[in-house]
Parts: C-alpha cells; structure tokens; sequence
C-alpha cells in the first residue's frame, strides 16, 4: 500500500497543515443516505460500487483511491478507482464481515503522471526534453526516499538513467516505460490529498436481504381444543421446513394481560374462557422476560429455538413496547406511565376509539432513560436466549430517536441481529425507520394489486436512493390484514399474490395455516379483519386439507433458493404486456447468469393473454434464433421468437409464469434439449 | 416570539439532554447545497421559501418552525411553516440586508393542538370529558408559567374556566374558542423540540443576479491612433450608459511585461511599437497593484470609477493571477513560482504549446500562505479605490479551496463585493466555483446555438438545483471567443443572440464595440480568435457607425429593465413551437404581473415560421377570447386566440420577437385599446 494512504488525514486537519497545496475536490459521493447522516445496508458477500465526482484545477491528471475499513479503528485498505466520464469516478470494495465498514475517497494530483503525459506530448512535437527529463528525475528521487525493498533500488537506478545521455537521446524509452510508471505508482506520493467524509456500510448476515418468513400463533398449534404450547410448535417445524422458508415468527409469548381483556372478534367483554389478545402483554405471571404459562416454560422456548435450526429455521420473536394494565411494569414502573388528572393512567386511545386494555409507555416521562434501558434489556434479554431476528410491533408508535438509539446500541456488541419493523403508517415514517436501523420493513404491498400501483410501487423502491436503506418485506396477508383482494379472488388470488410477494423482493412472508387454507371471510363486510380472527381465539388447523396450497408455496420457495436472479440482488426490471390484467417483469442477476420473467394474470376470475415485449439487448436475448422459457411452476418449456410474445394465463389452471430464460448455450442440458 | 424559539438549542446539545423527549424529525430540507456544505445564493429582496419534512412517532400532532437570524450571532427570528402534503412543510423569510443569512428548522409535538383535536372528536363521540377538561387546564395551568403581559392573566382566566362547571356542561365552547388557541399558540413550550442543522444563505445585492455587462479595452478608446487612456474611458462613458448596461467591464490595466511580449494576432516577436496583451500583467512599473503609464494615474483611476457611478454604471476589473516574466513578484518572491531543474522558470504550458510570456504562480509552493495572502491583497487594494465587482481571469486553473478561501475573507468585511468567474471548463468544476464563492460563471451559452442545445441547457441551469449556486452570466461574444455562429449569419444572428442573452438569464453581457459592429472575421478559417484581435492590439472605433446596434441594445436593455419577468425572479418555460428553427419561451413574474414572450428565429439566412402553443391555464390567458401580444422590439400589439398560434419571422427585418402578454383587465389602457 503506498504511504499517502497510511498517512491520510481527514479534511479539517488536512486544512490547516496543508490545504494550500490541495487541490483536488472530491464530492457527490453515491451511495450515501443523506448525506452519510445515516449508514447504507449490504448484506456479507456483497461488494459496494462507490462513485464520486473527483477534480482538480487546471490540466493537471487526477488520481483517485475508494477507502475502506471494517469498524472504526484499524487500517484503511484502498483500491484505485477508475475514471467514468465527465469527472465521475468509480471503485468498489467487498463487504465479507457482519458489522459496520467505512469508507471514503481520497483524490490528489498525479504529478508523475502529468509530467509522463506532457513528455510525451512534447517528443511527438520534437521537443528538446532535456530539462523535462531532469524534472522527472526529481520526481523519481523523491520516491526513492519512500520506496522499500527491492523497489528502492530500481527507482534508484531509474533517477540516474533519467539523468544520463541515454535518456536524452532516446526519451520515448523513457515515455512509454510500463515499469517505471508500475514503481512509480507504488512510490510516488502526492503533494496533498483530499479526503472525503468518511462514509459508513451496515453490513448484515445474507438473511437480511433474501428470507422467507412463516408467521403462526403457537397457541393455535394444540390438538384437541387444547391450548397449544411451544411445544406443539417445535412438532410444527417439519411443517413449516418442508414449505422451505427460512423464519418462524410467532407473536408475543409473554403472559396475556386479563384486566379489559379483549374476546373473540375483539368484543369488549372476555368471557372467562377467552385467551385474549397475545399483544396485551403483562399479567401477575410476568412481563415481556417471561413466557405465558400456558405456552410452556423458558426450557421449552430454548428448544425450539434449537430444534428450528435443526430444520433450516430461525425464530422471529415479536416484540411490542405496550403493557396491558396488569403488567408487573404498572406497579414497579408508574413512572413510565402517564397519570391522567384523575389518578388513573392513560390507557391508549385514537379518539374516539380506547384501548383500555392497553397501556401505552409515555416516552415522554421525565424517567425516559431509565425506561430505554428497561427496553433495551428485553432485547438483550432474548438475545441470551437465543434470538436474533425480531419483529418488531408498531415502531412508528414509538420515538425515532429511540429506535436509533436502541439499535445501535444492541448491534454494537451484536451485529448479526435483525429487526423487521412492522410500520404501516406515512411512507417518509417507514423510511425514516429504516434508517434508523431497522433491518427490512412491513410494506404497502398488501394493497397493491393493479399494475400500475404494482409498477409504481416497486419501481419507486428499487430505482431510487431507497434501495440503499430501506429493505422490503412482502406480506399479502397478516393477522392484522385480510386486504380486500384475498377476500374475493378465491385459490387463484392466493397463488398470485404469493408469487408476487416472493419475486417482486428479497424478502417476504405468509401468515399461516390462514394462507395456505385460502382463509377469506372477513369479520363484517369492508373490514380487512379475519372473522374468528386468532389474535382473539385459539384455532385449530386441519393441515392436511386437500385445498391446501402447502405444496404450490413449496414450489415457489424452491424456485426462490435455486434462483441467484431472484436474490436480494437480482435487478427487477418492468416489461411491457399489452393488457392491463397481466403484469409482466425479469430478475437478472447482476452477472446475467440467471434471468427469470415472471407473468402473473392480475385477474382471478377470467383468462387473461397478452403480447409480452421484452428488451432483447439487455436481457441478452438472440434476435435471429429461438430461445427457450422453462416454466419452473410447471416445468413446462416454450420457445419464444423475438421480442415479442404471447401468453396466455387461465386463473384456475395456472395464473402465473416463472420462466427461467434459458439462452442458447453449450451445456449438455440444452444440447440435449435442441436435440 | 414564543420562548421555546429564544431556548433553542441544537440537536447535540439536546441529545444530550433531552433527546429522549425529542420525538420530531426534520429532514429533507430544500434550498441546500451539498448537504449544507455551500450557502445558497440570494439577492436582497428575495424570500427565501424552505421546505422540509417534518413528522413524529404516532398520532399526535406535529407543529413547525422556520428559524432565522441575519449573520451567525444573535436572536433568531421564528415564522410558523405550513404542511403542504405528505409530511412536507413549508415556510418563508425574507432577505433584506447583504450578508450572510443562517436559516434551519424547529419541529415539535403540538399537546395542545392534539388535545384540542382530540377533544373534539370525544364530544362528538358524547364521551365524558371532565377528565380531558382538566388534562387541558394542566397544559393551560403550565403555559400561564411562561406567559407574560395580559396574556398572563387571560391564561390563568382559561385555567380556572377549564376546571370549572360551566366547561364539563358546555365542553364544545372550550374546544371552538380561538381565543384560548391563540394564547396557546403564544404560550405553550413543548416538551422537547427538534432542531435540523443550520444552513446558509448568501445574500448580494440585486446586481449579483440581474446586470447587463459591457465589455471594453480602454487602450482602444483612444483617438488619432494614440494609445487610450483611462480618461478616453471616462469620455466613453455616456456612449455605454445610452445603451443601458450596469457594469462596464475593463480587462487588466497594469503595465504589460515586454519579456516574450506577443505581437499582432498572437505573433511569437512583437515588433516595437507592439502593445502586448493586457493579461500579460507586470513589468519594471509595476504589477498587479499597478497602472499601466498609458493608461494614466490612479487619480486618473478614481475619477474613472465615480464618474461612472454618475452614468449609473459600475466599473468591473479584471483578476488575472499570473505575472510576465517582468513581473516583480518575480524577482521579489522567486518562492512563489516553480523553478526548472536547469534554474529557469517554469513558464505556462499546454503541452506542447508554451506560453513564455506567463509565469504561472505555484500553488504548491512551500510559502503557500504567504502567496495567498498577497492575492488577497490585491482584491483588497482595489477595493479600497472604490472597486465592488471583479471579473476573473481563468479563476480553474487556480486551486479550488484558494478561491474558497479569499472569497470568504474578502467578503466578510465587504459583502457588497462581487465575483464573476471566467470558467470555461468542464461543467463540475465551473459548478464548485460558484459554490466556492463566486457570484456569477461564464457559461457554455457562446456555444449553444441549436433550440435543442439551448433548451436543455437553460432547463439545466434554471430547474435543478444549479439555480440555488450558479448564477449564469450570457456573452454572445468575448475577446477570447468570436463563436461559429457569429462568423456567418450576419446582423441577424448578431440581433438574435443579443435577444437570447439578454431574456434567458439575468445576468448577460457584450464585448464591444466588436459586438454592436458586427465583427465577424476570425484569425483563420475554424478559429475562434478574432482577427487583428484586440488582446494584440489597438483599435479606433467609429462609434457612429450607421450599422451600428446599438440602438437595438439600447432597446433591449430598455426592455429588461422595465420587466419584472426578465429580472432574475423570472420563471423560465420553453414552449412547443412547431419548427426546430423557432425557439419559443416565457419569463413570467412570480406574482404573474407580468409575463414575457419570446420568440427567436434562429436562422439567420431565411423567414420561419411556426404555430406555437402556449400552455394558456398555466399563463392565466383566457380561452374563450382573444388576448393582446404587444412585441416590445416594435411596439406593434397582435390580438391572439387560443393556445396556438402563428409567428412568422424574417431574419433581416426583424429575427425576434419580444412579446409582453396583456391579459384583459380593467385598466384605463387596455380599456382604450380594446375600445
């Protein structure tokens, strides 16, 4: 590594020791979040593309390096960026540790570069170079006072050749010479650097960015009208593997509040059998450390956490900031309550409605320190316990700071752990959120249904800088929202909106058995609420129903891992169908080793079919030959001509294509297939 | 001012203190530059309209403050920002003194604003309120503690009221008073306020943005072919004043180094009686802080600048930092140029051009410091003399953080002072000069002669955020540049690049009297370079020439002056005109007072003719009749109908039109003129 970046400084000390001499300007870094007030999000095995606008005065040539570190402490490592066009250059760096990573760029001027330029100039035009020559002597003199090893000695010999007859009589030798520009690249060290602010990468376990989740009630896991346990769960793993995702997220476990709990499809008045909403947290049994009796105990929680990784499945637990009025926090902790001037504490409202089973935390109380650190133990808490992904209920609901604050605080020491924020509010919330560290977020998807919302959507979130922080997870369902679309397009709107949630992002999840059982009825016309809804009843799932769509989801999730196009990485691109009920978009890969277009009929009702156009040049597709589309649904296998196409999609049969686009190649597979 | 405003505090100081209260965010602000890292640019008389996002955790409701001060001491000054859309907010100050403006944002948790919504809504749910009622006299009961004067007592009043009966009985004449909400307003402190970071505002006087320059070398304002004199100047001022310009702009005055002194049309020898050129600056009489003997005294100087004044006409000198061999920086301060291996000097050089009448200044000298302050100096000496414009010579061969540097020391004590950098480079580096400091750039306008060139160029520079920095300055011709354009259309091109100049910018200017002579011949065929030049040479123009323009610049001038829409507030639109050799604009006032109409032939050689289409809703024009077009140019008025219509324009009688859009009114003058 040359000197100059062991010996770089950054800008304000620079500016007083030698800011006279600095002349190069390096700004308009990408990618960065407003500017570097917050840290952009990669995943290990990532690498970062760093692009910047890096200039000096005059005609002099520029030289720029990308920086980078992991934390904040320790060697900066530096790569030689390359020049783009119109001043803009780019550089890159591969992120392989879960942690923070930093960087910056440093840009100076290239004396010997320059001088080796104009020689040459000036010997095309037949110029006596004497003088120059010695002026390049200079320059390789002072490296020779940098330069170790065996360079030293070559540089050496380099400033008496530059000063020998030779070299005047032959100069071009000296112009065109690979090796000295080679040494002095090494060696030479630039009269003033300029840096750029020091810029900073989240980097997350892959998991981040590509995961499949499966949300359940473990309660509703029992047999026989029985409450269903932890370990019921773990008897539910294979289950949930076998559909191939990756997180088991269940809601609360903690003891159920019973003071104004709520009954069955949310009715004011619990009879003594209901079991409550798992989201009013706290009772006599405990609080947000412990775990509803009738759920099991912390031995049982432990295995299942370990017989889930047995099966490819980590566990998500929900976390949510709110107490039910007899959580041991109200008695222990009334200063984290706010008092209403009659005594009482303020129960949790939206005006009209009350909450009265819910007290919320008044992060405006004058103890707010003491209750951060209360908060921030539960993670820590859980963490202990094995945990490491946590989903996380209604952040909006609770100050950003606090937010930024808790989650650095926990990856400090913790770097591998993840947070889902389950934010449906204003998007410049959500956004500000994901900023703030949550690790993916809840999204409008499950009221996105048309094309155009479809397209707009993904493309604002895939196009723009919010594809540096803000990592989508889809959702067509949750026990919170039945959307209006699963309640009236029957098993071919499940099919699609599954595929859709899982091709259109890297992460998405299903709130099942509910999913997978075709679950549509709401509690009351308009309502996106389930009737009989498990956040206030125990149910039990027949999850051998023939209707079951287990295996399509299977399918899917098979296609997803076997898949690099539908990674985290995979580029989404919209492509024309010539009909509004049939959307139409690809996946590359960012080597183009794997293209996948998917069709999806938007109409559950009616067979759709549309002219499909794709960009043949991009996709890299032949325009004078055949290329073959391979269903991965159905592995059904078509050749397509050109760039135009037709489909056709029959909502009952089969409302979606997931084409692998396999080009021509010479693999035994498709020589066989052409056979 | 409510007392929160006079407690501000920034956002460091809070965290640590109360962040974990602070439960507004604010981001997104526009006007910045870089993040805050530059000043946005204003002139005296502006308002400065900010936006942001402003939104917090939850339900409650969120209230937003434009803070500004004048300076960076002293009390800030608050106006309340309305919400526009989608947590974006808005607010505006005015600017009236030149200086530097700081400017940033307050958000916080209105209380009372959410609990007066809120109660609300509970009475018109019939909900008890009694509770709320003494929530609300809490939050009064707290503001009477900061209130003073009347309102003091008024609040105490409201105090007493809220816990009394009257209010449980009629709780909706506590929630409709605007009285109680408009001492609230005044008096209520938030538990913690948000503040974004202060940014900056450049403030200039009008000059900066709306000018007209003349350009002219006094030695050619000689007569009998004697050398001209600064006094020559002063006889040449009323010529330059009739035309209507602001600023007469002279090249460098200091005496002409005679070392490698270049002759006519750039000769390598100058033969005796040679002039030389004028940016060849020094000699045995002196430097930078010099006049050259023929040209006259300093007295000779100040008399120069104050009777100008007297025309209405700003003197503009020329920086150009770098010295003639003669120079006596030269001898004096051998540490400030580069030596060459064999001791001479390193002369300015392109590679192979060589320059050896120009010793650049090294700016990687050791002595860096000392160099700087001395160019300092030199602005400050004219500045002393009465000098508050300066023209700057080349100002990107010179290192960036320098010009930073010397435009912000010469600025603080002169903020009236003005800079106008003569760039022309690469499009990023004429940018960070002007967010380095520079109040107007040279632009790449010389070159724009096709409507599709200038179309996306002045959409460039007038709607993205160039507009906050850079400050375009129009020459259809300089000493350095007789574009292609110019060469061959004749008067018409010279008419019709003058229009351009003169209506697309605020800021535009003409070297004369080649420009208003219609100079067309350059040195050879494809050079840009005049013939018999004037950088060579001396000249003696006839000013009464009967070819002359400049009644038509005169006129032109007379136009801008009298158009609110072409001063610098104007907003620019390019309009469809059906015909690539028609170009079609409007300039309309902010307030839509007045609106500006121009269309250009930009064919020099035949009649064109277009139907162009205004966007009539967005110009206020009336669909259903006839609207009046009143050309400024020839005083004629056409009554136009609808949104197209016909232009047809004829290069040699008249290539332009300059149309002042009537709007029927009520006036006495339109009325006459539709009698």
């Amino acid at each position: 590594m040359p000197s100059y970046v062991r010996m770089s400084r950054n800008t304000t000390e620079l500016f007083s020791e030698i800011a006279g001499r600095s002349r190069v300007v390096v700004e308009n870094i990408t990618p960065q979040v407003d500017a570097g007030r917050f840290p952009i999000k990669r995943v290990v095995g990532d690498s970062v593309a760093v692009e910047a606008d890096v200039f000096g005065d005059g005609h002099d040539i520029v030289a720029a390096a990308l920086l980078h570190r992991f934390g904040d402490g320790g060697e900066w490592h530096h790569s030689v960026m390359r020049p783009l066009v119109n001043d803009r250059w780019t550089g890159e760096f591969p992120v392989d540790q879960v942690g923070e990573y930093q960087y910056k760029i440093a840009g100076w001027v290239d004396r010997f570069g320059t001088w080796k330029r104009d020689l040459a100039k000036r010997i095309a035009a037949g110029q006596d170079v004497a003088v120059e020559l010695l002026v390049g002597a200079d320059l390789v003199h002072a490296a020779v006072e940098t330069a170790q090893g065996r360079d030293r000695e070559y540089l050496a010999e380099w400033d008496h050749r530059l000063r020998g007859d030779r070299a005047r009589q032959q100069p071009r030798e000296i112009a065109e010479s690979e090796e000295l520009s080679s040494l002095m690249s090494r060696w030479h060290r630039p009269v003033a650097t300029s840096e750029s602010r020091t810029l900073t990468a989240t980097v997350d376990r892959p998991l981040a960015s590509f995961s499949a989740w499966y949300e359940m009630f473990p309660r509703s896991a029992g047999k026989n009208g029985k409450h269903g346990t932890l370990k019921d769960v773990e008897a539910r793993l294979p289950y949930v593997a076998s559909m191939g995702f990756d997180v088991l997220y269940i809601p609360p476990i903690h003891p159920v509040g019973r003071a104004h709990r709520k009954g069955r499809n949310n009715a004011e008045q619990a009879v003594p059998d209901d079991v409550g909403s798992p989201w009013g947290i706290g009772s006599e049994d405990g609080g947000h450390k412990s775990i509803h009796p009738s759920l099991g105990t912390m031995d049982d929680f432990q295995s299942l956490v370990r017989t889930a990784q047995g099966h490819g499945l980590e566990l998500a637990l929900d976390i949510a900031f709110q107490c039910s009025p007899d959580h041991p926090y109200v008695r222990e902790h009334p200063e984290w309550f706010r008092k209403r001037p009659d005594g009482t504490i303020q129960y949790a409202e939206n005006p009209p409605k009350k909450y009265q089973d819910i007290y919320p935390l008044d992060f405006e109380t004058d103890a707010w320190e003491s209750l951060w650190q209360e908060l921030k133990s539960i993670f820590l808490f859980w963490i202990d316990r094995g945990i490491r992904i946590f989903r996380v209920d209604n952040p909006h609901t609770k100050p950003l700071p606090f937010w930024e604050w808790v989650i650095g605080e926990i990856r400090r020491d913790h770097p591998d752990v993840l947070f889902l924020a389950e934010a449906f509010t204003r998007p410049k919330i959500m956004y500000r959120l994901a900023k703030a560290g949550f690790s993916q977020s809840y999204t409008y998807f499950a009221w996105r249904d048309t094309k155009w919302e479809l397209t707009k959507y993904f493309t604002d979130l895939t196009q723009t800088s919010l594809r540096e922080f803000f990592r989508p997870n889809l959702w067509p369902n949750t026990p919170d929202i039945l959307p209006e679309s699963l309640q009236f397009g029957g098993r071919p709107v499940f099919m699609t909106r599954l595929v859709l949630a899982a091709t259109l992002a890297g992460n998405y999840g299903i709130y099942g058995p509910p999913f997978e059982h075709g679950w549509s009825i709401p509690r009351e016309p308009g309502s996106e609420e389930y009737l009989n809804s498990e956040k206030y009843q125990l149910h039990q799932h027949d999850l051998e129903r023939p209707d079951s769509l287990k295996d399509f989801i299977a399918r899917v999730n098979e296609i997803r891992r076997g898949s690099p196009a539908l990674a985290h990485r995979g580029v989404l691109k919209f492509h024309e169908a010539e009909n509004e009920q049939v959307i139409c978009y690809s996946r590359t890969a960012p080597d183009q080793s794997d293209i996948v277009l998917v069709v999806v009929n938007l109409d559950p009702h009616h067979r759709q079919s549309a002219w499909v156009t794709l960009p043949m040049e991009e996709l890299g597709l032949p325009i004078d030959r055949p290329y073959q589309m391979h269903d991965l649904l159905t592995d059904a296998r078509y050749l397509w001509h050109g760039n135009r196409n037709y489909i056709e999609l029959e909502p009952a049969s089969g409302p979606a294509h997931i084409f692998r686009i396999r080009r021509r190649s010479r693999s035994e597979r498709d020589f066989e297939y052409y056979l």
